[in-house]
């Protein structure tokens, strides 16, 4: 057989399925799984959302090939959702729509940065983000977070990271696998860091519409004069409105972007799916009002977990925010991996090992508690216990 | 601002879109504009079709992730038809699922292409290969399909250009943008140079079910021993079922190359749309009727093509096939690009100019003509004879 690319060859499989294998280990003995592995809602998809998907996927206007960019009423209908949600003067010829936000960033990471170039990225990081640049023959650039930090990253840290190859820093907030949420005025730093030293920030907001309620604007970078020079944000549908199955994402940035993503969404996959962009489009303000709903209901289950954690001795919540916590297992001598394994078998908990998210994260476990409510993440301090 | 990915920011913009611009500088006054611009079926898609598009989007159980390489159910689907199209056995595990074949032929590149290996194609070739090619840093290598044969490739002038550095020849039959449908002793000439010389050997077939009824399978390549260490296979569903809008292709390989092709997906978009996949799962042997009614339509409209440039003095066909023809414009000092402006214009005839697709193509033009009805197709000769 002839060689298969080196850099494609040398890739840990996935890591989801591999976390799914486990749960077939536990025997049900303390009642069912509590899975806390992949990040998807909870919750079920509103009936609304089915029925605009099922009316637009049953029409013939949509069967077509579409605009590479996007259909453009959901481009506006985007665009008029992110004016709100930062206040700041975002248009139609500022959004690309994509298949889902992974596949986002892998448009924001080629239109910045080519083989033999860096980006930059927090540790711990979202382990797709760095198998996409290693895929691409892009290297990475990590800065480590502080856990007495809450595992916000360090603007200084970030500064002395930049090396002369690195075209972009990506970080992701709120974070995952960590659940921090950076402050707005970290936020600034760290824009301004970036727009000081020349480099693109590739801003991954995938989890933003899970940010407790009355925190006001995430940010103000959309905001900010000649942001389009610096900023290139990154969103997903597939958690807010409970359909990751359909695959939407949005790219928020200048129009010079968008026509570089352009080209490469046309060679990717000329154009994401087109049906789920129209029943999102309508959907975009119909469920605003249960999107609320859900803000509240994940807020609640992260209070939930931190009482619930803070009843487990031994085990310390590194950080936890809008999706995720980062918490820290008892076991010193142990790899995540060996412990989140056992804990699959031996306590029907199942969830994502640290040393997954980068190195030196073997002493975490990440709970992706937004897939559990609330009764089921309190039965959480009886099987870590005993564990 | 900071610079962009060099690789991203020479690609000519996506060629399409400036092709349908011409389209608006046509007044009418022969009549509607003859639109044989891109590669879409010129009939409506089956009701059954959208039925299922529908019935699935508006499910529940598919708004969740799927799997990577593509729902279980219609990777048996897909496979059990292509054992019945290729006579030969293939199985669920050498199916891999993508959104689309453009994102097949990215898939199939990256596994077995790095950043500065290179990947033999013809002369004239699909435009969006070349273009993947160059934005991943993957070098093309092009050997000339001569005219006089009809545009089939030569196996010498193939084996001639595979220079150390190539992992890969891409091949498309029936051919885009030619039409020429390559005859299975001359694919199995080339697979064999191919296992040879230790190259893959990637074989787009999107229009394998236009073939004229009655020749038989396409090839005999799946039926040899060994093909999985040679050959990586690649379809689209957009063409046969009308549902380009949906986005859905396969990757037909060994189950090794499933699994390279999987941690790609995994980093481009975690799995191919959900519902479309179940739709077309259970359309694929509900509409077998109604593709062979198409394949015959198609039949039908390549022979009132050829009758009608017959009649057209001057204009000559270079090749003509499953989906499209490779014509030949008369004015010898006019590039393809001009001629085809001028042609959407002055005479209502919407084309791509042969120079989009290889260098060396001035002179001629592609014509999508499975767009049109008979009818339509045969208003050419008057048309092209007063232009
Ligand atoms: C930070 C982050 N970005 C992107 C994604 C991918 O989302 P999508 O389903 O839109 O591709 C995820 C999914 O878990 C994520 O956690
Ligand atoms: C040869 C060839 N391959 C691939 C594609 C892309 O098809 P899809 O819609 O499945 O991405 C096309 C579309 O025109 C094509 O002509």
């Amino acid at each position: 057989m002839p060689p298969f690319n080196p850099l494609v060859d040398k890739l840990v499989p996935p890591p989801i399925p591999s976390v799914f294998a486990w749960a077939k280990s536990y025997d049900g003995r303390h009642g069912p799984l509590i899975d806390l592995s992949q990040a998807v809602p909870g919750y079920p998809v509103h009936p609304e959302m089915l029925k605009l998907l099922g009316e637009f996927a049953a029409s013939a206007a949509y069967t077509g090939y579409g605009p590479i960019e996007g259909e453009a009423e959901f481009r506006q209908a985007y665009a008029a959702h992110a004016c709100e949600v930062y206040g700041a003067p975002i248009g139609s010829a500022n959004i690309h729509i994509t298949a889902g936000c992974n596949q986002a960033f892998v448009c924001a990471a080629m239109t910045v940065a080519g083989p033999g170039d860096a980006v930059l990225m927090t540790n711990p990081y979202y382990f797709n983000q760095e198998t996409t640049l290693a895929m691409l023959g892009i290297k990475s650039r990590f800065a480590a977070c502080d856990p007495a930090a809450g595992f916000l990253p360090d603007p200084a840290a970030l500064a002395a990271a930049i090396t002369p190859d690195v075209r972009a820093l990506a970080i992701v907030s709120p974070n995952n696998p960590t659940g921090a949420v950076y402050p707005a005025d970290l936020m600034e730093e760290i824009f301004e860091l970036c727009k000081g030293r020349g480099i693109w920030l590739i801003l991954d907001e995938t989890y933003r519409d899970f940010l407790p309620e009355g925190v006001g604007q995430p940010h103000g970078l959309f905001a900010k004069d000649g942001w389009e020079d610096t900023l290139i944000g990154l969103y997903s549908f597939s958690k807010s409105f409970c359909i990751p199955g359909h695959r939407l994402g949005a790219i928020t940035a200048g129009p010079q972007v968008v026509s570089q993503v352009a080209k490469i969404m046309d060679n990717l996959q000329i154009c994401a799916p087109r049906a789920p962009q129209a029943a999102v489009a309508k959907a975009l303000p119909r469920l605003a009002a249960w999107r609320q709903e859900n803000r509240r209901e994940i807020a609640l289950r992260a209070e939930t977990l931190r009482l619930t954690m803070a009843r487990v001795t031994k085990w310390k919540l590194g950080a936890v925010g809008a999706y995720f916590a980062f918490v820290r297992h008892p076991f010193d001598r142990r790899d995540s991996t060996e412990v989140a394994e056992a804990l699959a078998r031996d306590a029907g908990v199942l969830c994502v090992p640290g040393a997954y998210f980068g190195e030196g994260q073997e002493a975490y476990l990440r709970f992706a508690f937004a897939n559990a409510d609330a009764q089921t993440i309190r039965m959480l301090s009886g099987r870590l216990s005993r564990f």
